[in-house]
């Protein structure tokens, strides 16, 4: 939780952040400034012990001010002036202000550095400032940095968001269903009233208008694809296929609240009208897996055993696993489950990989989403539900709860 | 151009690019990938004469062939062994599978290194990078990169999309201008039939859906601002403000194509009902500043020039600039326009600031955005097209007409 920063910061001898960037897909300045709509020019400074303070171009200064936070203008640094005397080299001018602004601060001892930005701008920012300003060593940090170690756990206002996003992404996943079962089958497919297919684009379309009807966003689209494209996990879907009777869907929906703010992230496998005996048992047996890992899931359990585990259980079933076949296109071939929140992947990963010593915490929300995919035989099925490590009963609490039912039944055209 | 990236990379010495990241929200890899739908885990090296190559997790093979680019699974590096290797180390890890690519590759020389991503990430995997790599130096490219000069200009499939996005924004602005004309007024204010105000929140919730309905998206909002906060360039308005009669609107309407792609970019002011005689004189001063700026601009004439004009002529008329009064919040405090494409910014500037050397070039995109804003006296106007410097003629093109007319007229309640 955003309390905690001072806490981090000084168990890494972090004396004071500097963030860069606009809210915008930028989680860090999104955390820091309370989501305030401000620009890419935007630096925060954070000292310990100190609230954060933004420095902004003066016409975000309203915008800024929503933050709660104290607001400097950064005209106060002057940067016309600034480009000028470095003859309009923006790269030195920019590397003067963000010398400015850390000498009015007093910056001192060790300067952790965050933000999304370009590569090359960093590197060559970063260098030109190590040459300016000797009295600071700027920390890359990198996973899990501080603000990853803050965000891993969610205050009451955070879960409150997440409750109301995960209502209205659970209403478009019922609605989508419904749009389904509406419709008509003829020759294994589903048409509309004027008789023609209904397509993947068709149905897309509609699952996007919900999205925007219930206060959502959806930046990164919808995976909803059928078949064999149900099989490549992060595939799509194609627009123009129609609806097939009898073919896995692999509904994959990972909406966030309408501009900017907290991700949900969902996945339903279905199969209209009936489904073939082997995606039957594999739906079963994808079922199976998640019962285990939620099982296993309370506050103290490491990371990694959830998967552990779904690997041992799918490897006996005779599916080659990530663990088993490296690098496999069949099978299990992903990790468990993730933390997320203003990202839709955050830190924590559910995931029997060396190196993650990570615990189950009170306060995390993840993701738990085993699957069994083949392409060759044209089906792949995931499920994932999105869980909340509940402080009371310091087990995971589903949040948007809906069926894991395969087959939707349709009447014949 | 994209094809002039050879070239371009030549002029620098630059042997190879490497770009990292998703295509969501980063535009190079976007311009790269051909907006292929790959994960943050994507790397793209393009070695000068040579298409580029986009390398993978296997999941996403599908939505990478899209590109049209060789398509390499970064399990052929095995990962996951590397991981093992590093005791878990994700950053050397990162590393180590960056430096198999790169010996995979032959890379030597001068590498641009490019794409969204934690500043903190970027600083710490190039510097162990440097370390394993002796052989390469690792160059941090700053504005204008070869990508900024490259998306300069636009090709002829890229003025196809941005003007279909144009079409379809001007047909919003259309209809938010309806709507508001479609209102009665009473009491100061626009009211509804059920006879509550109308307000900034409502129109600007029929805009979004407008804007969904035509295939567009607008990642970072839209400016639909009123009175005082319209004198304030990048306030977005409050929702719960009535539309009061005879108070400027700001309204800065900036979507993209859905699902990711081309901007555009636009602002009417308008008054409801009537305009005070000061607004009216000042719309009609923006309007001239506007003419002045569009019949300044030609290929070849200087980027700087435009607004060197602009300033003169507001100047004159005893308005504060940004060049006469350094940070002021009064009169005319922003740049006249800037590039755009796949982000509504780009590296051209209309801007009369040091070191901008740039000329119009045939193919460029721009806007051309001159305002006044006295937020004191409670109003602030800004006019913006959106042009194409037509290489026929030599001179800007307007995408996406729109009049720019000051009063919408509505009847009485």
């Amino acid at each position: 939780m955003k309390t905690e920063l001072d806490t981090l910061m000084q168990q890494r001898s972090l004396d004071a952040l500097l963030v860069s960037g606009g809210t915008h897909e930028n989680p860090c300045m999104y955390y820091l400034s309370n989501g305030a709509k401000v620009g890419a020019s935007t630096i925060a400074i954070k000292q310990r012990g100190h609230d954060p303070v933004l420095i902004v171009v003066g016409m975000e200064r309203d915008e800024a001010a929503k933050s709660g936070l104290q607001v400097v203008d950064r005209a106060k640094y002057k940067p016309s002036e600034l480009l000028a005397a470095e003859a309009g080299d923006a790269l030195r001018a920019h590397a003067r202000l963000v010398q400015a602004l850390c000498e009015d601060f007093g910056l001192s001892g060790n300067v952790g550095v965050y933000g999304r930005a370009e590569q090359g701008h960093t590197l060559a920012l970063f260098a030109d400032l190590a040459q300016r300003l000797p009295a600071i060593r700027f920390v890359g940090e990198t996973t899990p940095t501080v603000f990853d170690r803050a965000q891993r756990t969610k205050s009451a206002d955070e879960m409150a968001r997440i409750r109301r996003a995960a209502a209205a992404a659970i209403s478009v996943v019922g609605q989508t269903r419904e749009l389904l079962a509406s419709h008509r089958a003829r020759d294994g497919v589903l048409v509309t009233a004027a008789g023609s297919p209904l397509t993947i684009g068709a149905v897309k379309r509609e699952i996007r208008r919900w999205t925007f009807e219930l206060e959502l966003e959806d930046p990164e689209g919808v995976i909803f694809a059928i078949g064999r494209d149900a099989a490549v996990p992060h595939s799509h879907g194609e627009d123009a296929h129609p609806i097939e009777l009898g073919r896995t869907i692999v509904f994959d929906y990972f909406p966030r609240e309408a501009g900017g703010g907290y991700f949900f992230d969902f996945t339903r496998t279905w199969c209209v009208g009936h489904a073939p005996p082997e995606v039957e048992r594999t739906h079963a047996e994808v079922h199976a897996a998640f019962d285990i890992a939620i099982n296993s899931m309370f506050v103290g359990q490491a990371c990694r055993e959830p998967q552990r585990l779904v690997n041992e259980y799918f490897e006996k079933l005779g599916h080659p696993t990530s663990r088993s076949h490296p690098g496999t296109t069949n099978g299990y071939l992903h990790g468990l489950g993730h933390s997320l929140g203003l990202s839709v992947h955050e830190a924590i990963r559910l995931a029997d990989v060396p190196g993650n010593d990570d615990k189950l915490e009170a306060g995390m929300v993840l993701t738990v989403e085993p699957g069994l995919y083949y392409p060759e035989r044209g089906f792949g099925v995931r499920i994932e539900d999105f869980v909340y490590m509940n402080p009371d009963t310091g087990r995971p609490e589903t949040i948007g709860e809906f069926d894991k039912q395969l087959v939707i039944p349709v009447r014949p055209g």
